[in-house]
């Protein structure tokens, strides 16, 4: 039996007021989604492209991905909305969504690309037109917007595309057998299942990842069948080696439930790993189970960066050979690590093991933070964990995928925070605020106080509705924390219990109950395994959840050019006001004020002093070098 | 006054019996060369194409640097010719000639793509279409031919295409004020001078490197002109800095003897350079010459690679920033090590300055023969400074000029050897054979013995064709040479003298007189400056002009795990039958049994031998990963 132990928490039953996430989150709703509006609604693009008035011959045609744009940012703005009284938002909202209502056709369809620059080719390029991929990102708004505002229109909108896709990929159906180039749909329609309770919706998701890799390969028979190479034109490759990457690319050359490498790129694979573990979750299915657990070892063990990044090769962006984590020439993209944190948040939640969320957390406080500028309306696609000073965020893509990503993760945080269990109210994430578990024992509200991630304590205060209740209070113990104290109501804990991960205490909790923890927060020097080409002979500087990085800006020689040693002290200095802390040691720097460009002697090093700043805050301020993996000096 | 001090010797004054360079130059004449022209004897390839039999709709379109691919090869086959007799190789260019001859129009144009792809768009895309580049290697192939062969074939084709291209290129012609976008004719029309003496021929290269950066940008006036896109569809970037770069490309962004930085492509560049000496000796220019010795300068103490290569940015095939000399993701392109080896060889000729000539081995052991696979038929475009173990060498190119250009070079090589003033004999490199110089004092034959690069003693004996001649042996002395030891007739000279870098001895010399130099021949280890951040902590051995590398295949652990400390002795171990050297040393490797992907230890380390091989023999054995750079323990 393998159904969901915990659930997350509802997004109206968190309040989060802390001071590392509230002004991020808050910059999200001013200022992110309000440049993304602004972009989409540039003539020519996304929003003009649903008035379906686009005819050949005129400029700007309608781009394949663009509903998901519009999804994605209508989706992270649901969320806002979901906590948050901000009517221009809601408003702007239910104009997109009634633009999207305007290009539906009669039949439930919805995708401008194919109503107005291909008409008559509907489903007739799974592999390369990102078709159900635009369709996952609409429902996921769909099931967004109806839980945070409780309106049905864009629900509905998207249950009648739902049931087209269901007829159209039905077993007898045109394209039976058939599933989409970019994996999300399947966890969209497990959402949509969930909010509908409509079992076809699971039914679908089942179908269409059960059929992936079976043989002979849909996207083979497809081509054959359309007698043309796809939407970029790409004809299959002869040569056994290829093929067999061509076919990895999209996670379609085995059966999901056989998959035992992450391969190919990394979004379309982290999406369905979610889908993957929803639907183990959903039909107890152990063999689904032991694909994703295989499919996690191999990825966190093999091919995570330290930020959290995954998918190490820009071409493909996507995985790389086993250790194969190329630091400046690297990829990450933010979506991968978003995909990452959305995978952990099901795994741990399936089976509540609390080393998921180590993974997550390491995701989400450096390669996905450092997706987007300070002041929120710059992005990375990529996250690379070197820079020679030439790479700066940008303000927008043509293929927009991260920055609504990254937006809707941000708004969404509630959710990744708590999860709960029939008797058990767990915290995942220290972030301060407020969140009310609706328990066997009743409902009850923790509240959190916490410094995090400047510090590593945190006050939990139980207040049960009805006053008492007895659960199992389940506060998750970072795998890196090495001097763990908690005290209940001021007593200590000697030899606190961890149970998969968390800290767990059962007892019958009265209001004002107090847990006081503290992880310890010491700087960690970490290492990288030798096979991984890029760390060798350097080493990270990392506290709590949070890895850093040294930027040119800070110092007067290269980054590269500085070493630490082993012994010297690290020491942490926050700014009081945001909370963000830099680090500071006496180090050494190659003397490059030499003239030749070889030379019979090592230079000569002076001391200088490190300065590491967090990696989700670099390139900031200004062009500058930067280096997450740092010589390490015996 | 500066013009030319020394000049090479004639190909067919210098034979070649030595046990490093004779096998690699038979290779090339009963190998490479006949490997290359079955490539472009393939239908629908070079050959095809100058029958000029192609229609627009046919298959096989014949490529824009084609002609330049053949004449290459007949420039390479030429100079076998010169000192071989090898009338298979001799009929086969004898047919390529006749080729040229059919292709060649009646007013001498002779351009395969412009005659039936683009006929009547002769000279109207000069900046992409390479169509002088082509007539440039045409011209260098007819003047090889005629001094190898005595043949005046092929000059005559040529010199009737210089004459149409004299015309269309003079001061009042079509193009005036026009170039090529990719230099190579430049250097072409000086050969073409020097052989038949017709002034004409200089001045045509005088004007096309005169003309070349003058406002308004001619390029610019051409696609104004054309009103199109050049040949690979690109236009004008709009963002001034975009506009700089691309300008840079070709080096017409500003007048070439105004220029100071290596900028842009460096195959355009360096051949540019090479005709800008040239032309500095034939004119006397001293301000073309101060632009060569900056450029040179900025080269060699920013933008060279320790292996001899240029160029690290694959983008632009070309200089990237100073110090941007990134290992494995650098670029450092064959063809480039050869124009930099030309360059290098005018430099010194033109200045008599042995340090130009440091530069020019540097290539020529490392970046140069790295080119070419150890059977002669597999080929490097680019030579990078680490591999992961998935780089290898490709049997052709679709853009195939590195093969043939390094075939040229090989069978060229006695060209390089020596240099003759009017009272001088120069040996530049260590080569074993005779060499005939025709000086004031009367016809001398020098014959060189040595085991170099395996060792560094070199004997010269001296044979005057009149029993005795006064002249100045001048033998250049590396400058990596830290133990010079020299005797003439047996008897130590003690504390020789070095001229400009050269051993020079002045005296009245004898049939039978012998002088004996040792180098010395210590393992080098050398450091990079610390703004080259591939090289950061790590450092090179050199032996010799031999730099070497460290091969996986060697090693059972991944090469950046090997690290060697300062001062452990490094042993090189010679192949007696081949004279390939190997180093081997103590050194220490991460061992990469461990588990984790991320730890909060070092990695352990333990003993392991490593053997370091010739750079220039990399990636022979199967897939290996390698680097040059090797971590350094203090």
């Amino acid at each position: 039996m393998i159904t969901y132990l915990r659930h997350p928490l509802p997004l109206t039953a968190v309040t989060i007021d802390d001071r590392f996430w509230a002004p991020r989150r808050e910059l999200v709703r001013t200022r992110t989604l309000r440049h993304q509006e602004d972009q989409m609604r540039r003539p020519g693009q996304q929003f003009d492209a649903l008035t379906l008035t686009w005819r050949p011959g005129d400029p700007d045609e309608p781009h394949i991905f663009w509903e998901s744009d519009v999804a994605k940012w209508i989706e992270a703005a649901s969320y806002c909305l979901a906590t948050t009284d901000d009517p221009e938002l809601d408003q702007a909202v239910d104009q997109a969504i009634e633009l999207l209502a305007g290009a539906q056709q009669d039949d439930g369809y919805l995708n401008a690309y194919f109503t107005v620059v291909k008409p008559g080719q509907r489903f007739t390029d799974l592999r390369d037109a990102h078709e159900l991929y635009c369709a996952g990102h609409l429902i996921e708004a769909g099931v967004a917007h109806f839980e945070a505002t409780g309106k049905t229109r864009l629900l509905d909108i998207v249950r009648r595309y739902a049931d087209l896709i269901d007829t159209v990929f039905s077993a007898d159906g045109p394209c039976a057998g058939g599933y989409c180039g970019h994996q999300e749909i399947e966890l969209a329609l497990v959402k949509l299942y969930r909010v509908t309770g409509e079992p076809r919706y699971l039914d679908l998701s089942r179908r269409l990842i059960d059929w992936r890799g079976q043989r002979p390969f849909y996207f083979e028979i497809e081509m054959e069948r359309r007698g043309t190479p796809g939407y970029f034109g790409t004809t299959l490759p002869r040569r056994p080696e290829e093929l067999r990457r061509f076919r990895e690319y999209n996670q379609s050359h085995q059966p999901a439930a056989d998959q035992a490498e992450a391969v190919g790129h990394s979004v379309r694979a982290l999406y369905m790993y979610s889908a993957m573990t929803d639907l183990a979750g959903e039909y107890d299915d152990d063999r689904l189970l032991q694909a994703v657990r295989r499919l996690w070892t191999n990825l966190t063990t093999k091919k995570l960066y330290v930020t959290g990044g995954v998918g190490s090769v820009p071409g493909i962006e996507g995985f790389g050979p086993e250790y194969h984590l190329p630091d400046a020439h690297g990829y990450a993209e933010t979506c991968a690590s978003i995909g990452l944190v959305q995978w952990a948040q099901r795994l741990s939640n399936l089976t509540g093991q609390a080393h998921y969320v180590d993974v997550l957390e390491r995701a989400l406080y450096n390669g996905v933070l450092s997706g987007a500028s300070a002041d929120g309306t710059h992005y990375f696609y990529g996250n690379p964990l070197a820079s020679d000073g030439t790479v700066a965020r940008q303000e927008w893509f043509g293929c927009a995928c991260c920055p609504p990503n990254l937006a809707r993760l941000i708004s969404e945080l509630g959710r990744y925070i708590y999860a709960q269990g029939p008797d058990e109210a767990v915290i995942n994430l220290y972030v301060a605020g407020t969140a009310r578990f609706t328990l066997a024992g009743g409902e009850v509200t923790l509240r959190q106080d916490t410094g995090y991630p400047q510090d590593g304590r945190l006050t939990v205060t139980v207040t049960p509705a009805d006053d008492e209740a007895e659960f199992a209070l389940a506060v998750r113990v970072p795998g890196w924390s090495r001097a763990l104290a908690v005290a209940v109501n001021g007593e200590p804990v000697h030899e606190p219990v961890l149970r998969d991960g968390y800290l767990t205490l059962s007892r019958r909790w009265r209001a004002g109950d107090q847990v006081e923890i503290d992880l310890g927060m010491e700087v960690r020097r970490t290492w990288a395994h030798p096979a991984v080409a890029s760390a060798a002979g350097r080493l990270a500087l990392e506290r709590g959840p949070v890895v850093f990085c040294l930027e040119g800006v800070d110092h007067d020689c290269a980054v590269h050019n500085l070493a630490l040693a082993g012994d010297v002290p690290v020491h942490a200095v926050p700014d009081e006001r945001t909370g963000v802390v830099t680090l500071h040691a006496d180090a050494t720097a190659a003397d490059d004020s030499v003239e030749d460009l070889y030379s019979s002697r090592p230079p000569g090093r002076r001391s200088v002093a490190l300065t590491a700043v967090p990696y989700f805050s670099w390139a900031n301020r200004g062009p500058s070098d930067m280096t997450v993996w740092i010589r390490h000096e015996e």
